[in-house]
């Protein structure tokens, strides 16, 4: 896995995924934004930066009864206790639920652990249980919508950092995840410096654009700058603003 | 139906829904969370008490046009207002809205009406209208999302207290009926004694094992306590602690 | 395009989503409720005047990968672009997006410039990107969910202010759209004026009702009023209340 | 209960679930056809006569585990087992399975059975079990999908003979159930006699029209009959073929 | 529109749509199947020809009550009439019904008019009413499920030839629509031709394997054709076979 | 993985889903039955035995636009082809689709390599292309609807013979799979042969019903036989049938 270096992490904490998905976009992958995952925290910080990490995933299958009675959390090698155990500090912890929030993916305890341990976030496509807990928690969770019942009613948790899908994206361990107000974006791990970089600069641009156009000024030759001057003041901008 | 007594109606008040279905999932209850239904205020306090009482219900069935004109809620006998003076207070007023939220369920008047005649809340399956004035009022409502048409639109009322579907949860009248920030639980009123004893129990646990975890501790072991000094811990945390 | 005149715009402001739809389910309008359409700003003022302006619509098909590549934005043509600056202010900004939320219908730039140039409000059945910085702009805007992939990613924008569909709605250009804290429906030109004329009649008796049931009186015969003492009462808090 | 004429009942054998739906259409009612719900037998002869009758009810709501053991079959009075012993002869079985179609609403043994009690149908918008035999039988029978597994996994058969909802359409003790092979519609029991007729008018009419623009005719004028030549035509048709 | 030759619509009925696809996914072109659609005639001969003709599309918005009374097809002018009407012979009515088959698209009087008309199919992403009698028709006829509802019910006819989504897919009219057994897909005007060229050949490939595995030979180096002796034997097949 | 004998295999391909599912479900079992999928033959025989076999799986994820040319299947170790060459013959071939049939799972030339090999049948949670050929293949193949678009659209394959989920169930390595006209089943392999002795046991029971219903008896004390006379007769029927 190639390792997230200190700088490109510091850019993705300063990039929507909005402006991360246009990347990719670019290079053809159309397919990277979570779908239908939000923060558990409904009243986040719109100014608190990103979590970001590289992915550390954890496989769901659908449970059988007979295999999941409510001891198999006396086994210590329990997959999801063993995840949440063996996560690095600084990744992303990514639950493969199968988009089924009808049961939890995980609770506040588990959560709180992650967060004690140094780990940058947590998601699943599924939902979360303790969700008013979590929400309060300063660790950055994502679900689809809060949820009860325990994981052993409809999850068995089976395979530890695999490749897995979550919310119709493929992601493979060492990506990079990154989430925002908006939603969670799986950055390829190949390619996470030169997105980080090429995001950075987009957001340059998509900052200067919003100032001129709260300013008042039409988005025709601006957004995208294809009219010269505007490329001009956007240089100028730069210069002033030291971007 | 048998009667909630006040201490286990005060229970059920300090324990989660979370809480609440493993303690039914150890019963081979896998199915009393009620599905996709969430709090009108989606900014509630998450310190706020539990709603809880005694299911009293209400069916709805499609409307048929030729019978829901604006002019049925003229008669005094329609099932929808009739159910809303008869409630008894404490209880909590569940309604089988076939999960459809296209139209609503009720509005703010009505659920004013329920508030102010002492009935404890009111669970939807579909969608409330006058949602922002309901997300104000001092009283728990649940339901899938806002609605704003008018319940003839689409619902036609019809029974009133008779076993329902709710969120695809059996609701039997008298069962316990509970809600946190998480969503909505039903208890079977025949366990509800023994169901919040042991969810009383299950949350003095869980509060110890939050503590241990946000102090740092491996969760192998303590969650559950299957090594003995976490049970020694645990016995000493309540003693501390009174619970 | 039958002209919304200032006073029938105003009305509209001070009444609900809900009252609207009633009104409307009284001409035989069942479905003009925009379904599953949200407040982006999920913290909205619930005092906040309600958006109100004649729809101008763009229309989304399908997007095809040869025909949508990242530089059909240099075209100053280009559909999506075109609306924005051509939207006429005070109106509000429709977008048909097939109820497909998978990836964005628009991104707060252009939003900011929709409200800069004076266009009441904008509404899609898909969802927007960059939503938390829309949520903290003062314009309204409503969509399912927050979608931070590029529009180009699923969607091409064809058409500028011919009927469309939005949550399953038709959308005919000057129809008088409306949005609340709860949602946004659709009132045909033809009888806006009336429409807005009865719901503020419908709203003053709504407010009559709403402070007798917190008074503690019982909705029969109230609500409606089928009893003449509740007509009397009705009749004599609208000269006390000047309405 | 309005008892079906046998005129009636033979009328609506002849006329398609299509013609009946555009009858309630001009009368309003627009939502009277079972949506999804379909023939178990797929290669059903299209020129068998239609599935007629009365409308008797079975309502479920979820199955609760410890109420729905497989033993609650040994009890005569089970209200699946006792619905298919007192369903009238000539009368259709409709089912509220609240459109779930993971587990079963019925099995073979008891559609045998009500074919055998000359039941005129059944119709579940859930789904059967046992579907291949089922599919074999001379008996009309709709459903969403084949489903395996016994009704009580997640149905509890509750009322007899209630107001029901199935597929979304409401559903009345005696109304008149029609099925063929598009799907199945609930003619109101109180205008069954003139829907039969007017639909009876139409078919003659469809049938003529049908002719005609198999022999080559345009649509325009003919369908529907604006041109006084084509009224003519069909009053000579109506003549030459006795209908 | 480039004109369909037909010399490629002669092999565009002979190719399949999964083979099509795969060409078209070579191109980029991911998108061009159209979801959930399926052959009306559920008996199809599965050899008989494709369906193959230039896009003719209809668009239909949600119907406005006070727009949709029955009365409107007294109007010549109606958009579906005319559509029907206008067609082209040798063309595919392509219809968007926004994925809804709660109300048909159109019925059979309509179907075997363009079928005397000369059409070579019709497609909606909805359903069609009078499916049994469609389904006897010799004309190709694709939806998503049968649907008796007349479309006044829920569809306003709008627009005639202008680009439209069905069944997610992007339709330009002039565009190429090509149905077998398995479904419908879109091939773009503009590489209509060499589409056909290719997938022709990739069909004799594909006969080839088949051939082969029947046979009993693996499918490794095989197929694709790694291994030089398989392309040989290909290269034989061909000559002995005339293809 | 216990091996499945050949006289379980012989029971399994006697007896139907709908009964193995009501043995399973006495074990406490719910959920074992493969939620939406179907015989891709719409016209198989009833009579043909089912489809049994250990299950041996294929696990798919999102595919990711970059590492799915169309050139991966040029690699012998692709785990799709791979799959389909190391299939054990006599085993069921189990493909989690994710429940997508957006795109295909596979199509006929592995389909027919499966059978050459000797495979007992296929299963997709997603679907088939070239279906309309495998509907005419003397092979079980079951999915949930046809699907042109290639496999690599939308699917990355990745392990092979690792427990899945398919259509809501586990399927885990040795799991016996059975196939009928209904659906298809998952029999946990530890359980394998008491299910297939007791489902044997409810098959002659149930025939014995059948005929008994056929012949006009009542269900009540028959279906469970709670009469004492019924028992007796089945004895009888039993002894005369050599049951």
């Amino acid at each position: 896995m190639p390792s997230l270096n200190s700088a490109t992490r510091d850019k993705l904490k300063a990039v929507s995924t909005a402006t991360l998905c246009t990347a990719l976009f670019k290079r053809g992958l159309r397919n990277q934004f979570i779908q239908d995952v939000h923060p558990v925290n409904t009243q986040r910080d719109p100014k608190a930066p990103n979590m970001v990490g590289e992915a550390f995933t954890l496989r769901y299958i659908p449970a059988r009864e007979d295999l999941n009675p409510i001891t198999v959390f006396q086994d210590r090698a329990h997959p999801q206790r063993k995840a949440v155990e063996s996560c690095p500090p600084g990744a992303v912890f990514v639950i493969d639920s199968r988009k089924n929030a009808r049961a939890a993916s995980a609770g506040s305890i588990l959560v709180t652990r992650l967060m004690k341990r140094g780990v940058a976030g947590i998601v699943t496509d599924g939902g979360f249980r303790d969700s008013p807990e979590i929400a309060q928690l300063p660790f950055p969770a994502y679900h689809q919508r809060p949820s009860a019942p325990t994981n052993l009613t409809l999850h068995q948790a089976l395979d530890i950092d695999v490749p897995i899908g979550c919310g119709d994206v493929a992601v493979w361990p060492g990506d990079v995840v990154v989430g925002d107000g908006e939603g969670v974006v799986v950055v390829p791990a190949r390619i996470a410096d030169e997105i980080a970089d090429e995001a950075l600069e987009m957001t340059a641009f998509e900052d200067f654009v919003t100032e001129r156009v709260q300013a008042g000024q039409s988005i025709l030759g601006l957004y995208p700058a294809t009219d010269e001057r505007n490329r001009e003041a956007f240089a100028a901008w730069r210069r002033a603003n030291g971007r």
